[in-house]
């Protein structure tokens, strides 16, 4: 751990105790140290260890909500709580960002694992511990291969529909929990499945009135909470953060009503006593057979690009607030190091999630070292309150769940894309209904490759436009908005984009369509000046081209090649074969071709 | 059908002839049926008699060859080469394709066919019915939904590969037959499994000595044929084609032997007697049941694709020796009607082959009647010698294969992607190896996948400039490449991309770190002059700019939008909430945020 007192504008802390580490040979390095922890002590220890206690409170019935969520027994959810914290603590660059099981990536986690655990022999916790492992791998491969720009295939109408979908499909699949009926399914489809196959549809009476009352009671308070506690006189901070904690209420308020009323409450599902002993006699990794990670692989990629683009989206959110930078690869490592703690800890994958980082946000924590705290006293929570939590109605987890993942829910987005772009409106709509319907990974898949289709697309059908000379001039501009020059025999055409794979062949074709239409044509020049970059199949155009126009008795010449380009051509002769010549700049060219250099035989 | 003589060079026709119909009321188009006849028995019939006598004879050994090579009965290849050509005929618009069974599709035919047949219960035959039907409406779909720019995924590297680890796949998989062993696969894995089971992996002597006597003759004749032709004072032109017929000469010479030697080829598997008849015996396509149609829906677009891009390589290259067009969508419409035609009439899956081509180019075929023609003498020739063709050993045809398909492996690309680009360069090994170890839709969907990350990561990283106002001017240009005043307050910024999901978050988040990274800012402008368009995943990357920036007191302008880009975001009204004002010129943006209009406290 690396505690490092953030600089902001509100930390306050002396600038002397938070200095960077001494030079570093070892006696001054392990001397900073001890500087170190006196600075941390002065400025930020008080702030950490109250956001702390507050986190603790909010991750109690989260944790426990998330495991079963993920389909695994409650405690995998503590262990989730544990050390990720203290690894993403000593790699992460987020000062606010608190990791841990959050609902879209448990429920992705419960889809992966339980295929994968069926198929393989081995059970559910085993399968989450193997994922966790290789989605820590999947970051590592990231970063080393600088793949963090695939983040960018999550696209904003993929993002917010996937989200939208998720949160909808997890509130849905909480239903039987909270009204206690035996139906179980990822997708409403799988749930409609099953609820037609159970014995009884009817809810169980006494765990639906637990479940819809807890389900009321915590609505109540997240909406009029806040305005209550302030009406009673509460300043406005410590309101908050008491709404925020209205859970662990419920949580309290249900257990004390199941241990009081022991007649009343039978046959509601509880979630069991949550054990720290338990949760670490899990199968060893070791253990898991080769055709179970082979298994989770793909999963973990896709549960990796959904867990970074979360992550990040909360680190940046919360850090723009407090002007603070988020460094997307520091991220990618702090993630990398949680995901593997879980694994080899017993846990199950984790990432930033936007409940439990605001919450940390808003009691003030001041540096990552609040995680690590968090994690002490909810190790400590577990281990005294582990046999109460017991009596805990799995409904009133349902329904903490269920509120979560509503406050997810935006409609704003949708509303938005309906006004800029229909089609990507539609594309929304789309992994929405898919998220629902048909699960996470169809829906993902479908939104990427619509994205890629899109951007297909958009780039296929570059801008190009001929050009003469303004008149006196060596300027070229397009021969429709400026009144230029031309030469019967020469055709110039400025390229605006870079010659790549998906619109060099359809280039290539139009330019022949115009050179073919225009009889007395000799030379077509294309000015390069737009482009950046050709592809193998740019330069395949180019050569095709070439030998159509030479079919014709015209001769293909290209201008203003940019420096790095005319290198590459130049270096690899890959071009020597061409027609016509490269002419550095269109005013040479105009000059070489109109006869007489520079004047010559001009056209209005 | 529709006649249309082509205007070119070389075509010789009358112009009055070749007229364009007359005005489309009724009487006057009957009449001018006759006169086109009229004219295309003046103009071509002669030419298209000779052309389509010669690519008939080459198309008798091909069409049962490729049906061998599909997994189907030989008198399916021949039905293939007879109605859909003469629907291409009606409705492509290249004079020289030749459309029928190629090697590279026969080869995904029968990869797609015999696994759908098997799970669906149904021969082979009715399978590919349905796939050719299902390749017409994907392309019907393609014509429809403007799909036609997706012919780009093919980049060249792709194309390259898996043209050349097709080419390879297929002459290996030839060898069993070529030697007489039992072995079978569409891969080389597949081979190789298959070889490890056959009770004996030693050739079949006689088959072995007729399909390598075979192979080296139409290799010698490949070779040498012309020059010797030519030394025996043939004219250069039948010279060519006499060589091109060579498959043919090859094929009599194997029925002669076998017919006058019985007792020496025992054992050599033979092609069988063809029948028309038989070939028009077919299971009728709505006896096939819906799982077929749909187990074949996947690999009907995959093909379809190929199709397509081979196909318009073909007829462009052909079209281009005789300064014609070509036109993609009427391409398109020509192999919707022949692989309809094919579906229909119990042939298989059907495309513009290269061989077949060029030898109907060679031959002199002026226009598409050539095709008719040449439909009508391949009916006649299997009616009068379907049961001479019985003799035919199939080692022959594996051996006409063989040399057909290594015709088309041509290693200069590589060479030239190897100089160009090592990325490229491997992606198209890459596909090579992927076609012949692990099958073409592997191959194909690998290299699209890759092609388009490689997209993804070029046109991730846009470039954008810092800009300041060159002195006295109202021009603004690079700070780094010019001396330019710039305001302390506001950093200008020129982006010169599209904002798109693939790159506006990164360029989002450089913007931030280059703010966060001066004091004194109070304005970020950005200068959208080279924006020419915004998807939804920009418009929100701008809006979360917005947001991080005001954080810090920072203010977000626009200006230079272009003009429609600027009037959808006013109609829209998604941008208005932005914290800063949009400015029709940077000049504006200059004096209004300098304080003083257009002077102000510039800085050099």
């Amino acid at each position: 751990m690396n505690p490092q007192p953030h600089p902001g504008a509100d930390a306050g802390a002396p600038p002397s105790a938070a200095a960077p580490a001494a030079p570093a040979h070892e006696p001054a390095a392990r001397a900073s140290w001890a500087a170190r922890w006196h600075g941390y002590r002065r400025a930020a220890l008080g702030d950490d260890l109250v956001a702390a206690l507050i986190v603790t409170i909010l991750l109690v019935p989260q944790s426990l909500a998330y495991a079963l969520l993920a389909g695994l027994p409650p405690v995998v959810g503590v262990m989730a709580s544990l050390l990720p914290i203290v690894a993403y603590a000593a790699f992460g660059s987020s000062t606010t960002l608190a990791v841990g099981p959050v609902a879209v990536l448990s429920m992705m986690t419960a889809q992966a694992i339980v295929p994968a655990a069926q198929a393989n022999g081995v059970g559910v916790h085993l399968a989450a511990m193997v994922l966790a492992v290789e989605i820590a791998g999947v970051f590592v491969l990231a970063l080393l291969l600088r793949l963090d720009v695939f983040a960018a295939l999550l696209s904003a109408p993929v993002l917010h529909g996937f989200v939208t979908g998720a949160s909808l499909v997890i509130a849905i699949g909480q239903l039987p929990s909270l009204l206690g009926v035996a139906a179980r399914g990822s997708t409403l489809t799988e749930l409609l499945e099953s609820l037609a196959k159970v014995p009884s549809v009817w809810p169980h009476a006494a765990t639906a009135a637990i479940g819809l009352g807890a389900l009321a009671l915590l609505w109540l308070i997240r909406r009029h909470g806040l305005a209550a506690l302030r009406a009673l006189g509460l300043p406005a901070r410590a309101a908050q953060l008491l709404a925020r904690m209205a859970p662990m209420f419920v949580v309290v308020l249900s257990i004390a009503a199941v241990t009081a009323l022991p007649q009343a409450v039978q046959g509601v599902a509880l979630a069991g006593r949550v054990s720290l002993g338990e949760g670490l006699a899990f199968t060893p990794l070791w253990q898991a057979p080769a055709g179970l990670w082979l298994a989770l692989a793909g999963p973990a990629t896709l549960l990796g690009l959904v867990a970074y683009v979360e992550s990040l989206a909360v680190a940046e959110a919360l850090g723009a607030r407090r002007g603070e930078k988020v460094l997307p690869r520091r991220e990618l490592m702090g993630l990398a190091a949680a995901n593997a703690a879980a694994g080899l800890s017993g846990a199950m994958p984790v990432t930033g999630g936007f409940a439990r980082s605001i919450v940390n946000f808003d009691a003030g924590a001041r540096t990552r070292v609040a995680g690590v705290w968090t994690a002490l006293f909810l190790g400590v929570a577990i281990l005294l309150l582990g046999d109460l939590l017991g009596a805990l109605p799995k409904a009133v987890l349902a329904a903490t769940i269920i509120v979560a993942v509503l406050s997810l829910v935006d409609l704003e987005p949708f509303a938005q894309a309906w006004r800029w772009s229909r089609v990507e409106f539609g594309l929304m709509v789309l992994v929405t209904a898919l998220t629902v319907l048909a699960g996470v990974e169809a829906a993902l898949l479908v939104g990427v490759l619509a994205s890629m289709a899109l951007l297909m697309q958009r780039t296929a059908r570059p801008h190009w436009a001929e050009v003469g000379r303004l008149p006196g001039t060596e300027v070229f501009r397009n021969v429709r908005r400026f009144q230029v020059q031309t030469l019967p025999q020469v055709m110039a055409v400025r390229i605006d984009e870079s010659l790549l794979f998906t619109n060099s062949r359809w280039l290539a074709e139009t330019l022949e369509s115009q050179a073919a239409a225009r009889p007395g044509l000799r030379h077509l020049v294309l000015m390069m000046s737009g482009v950046n970059d050709i592809d193998f199949s740019g330069l395949d155009s180019l050569h095709q081209l070439d030998r159509t126009l030479g079919a014709r008795g015209i001769r293909l010449h290209l201008s203003e090649v940019k420096g790095p380009l005319r290198d590459r051509l130049g270096a690899s002769g890959v071009l020597s074969g061409l027609s016509g010549k490269v002419f550095a700049t269109q005013a040479e060219a105009w000059g070489a071709l109109g006869g007489m250099g520079g004047g010559g035989a001009a056209s209005g």
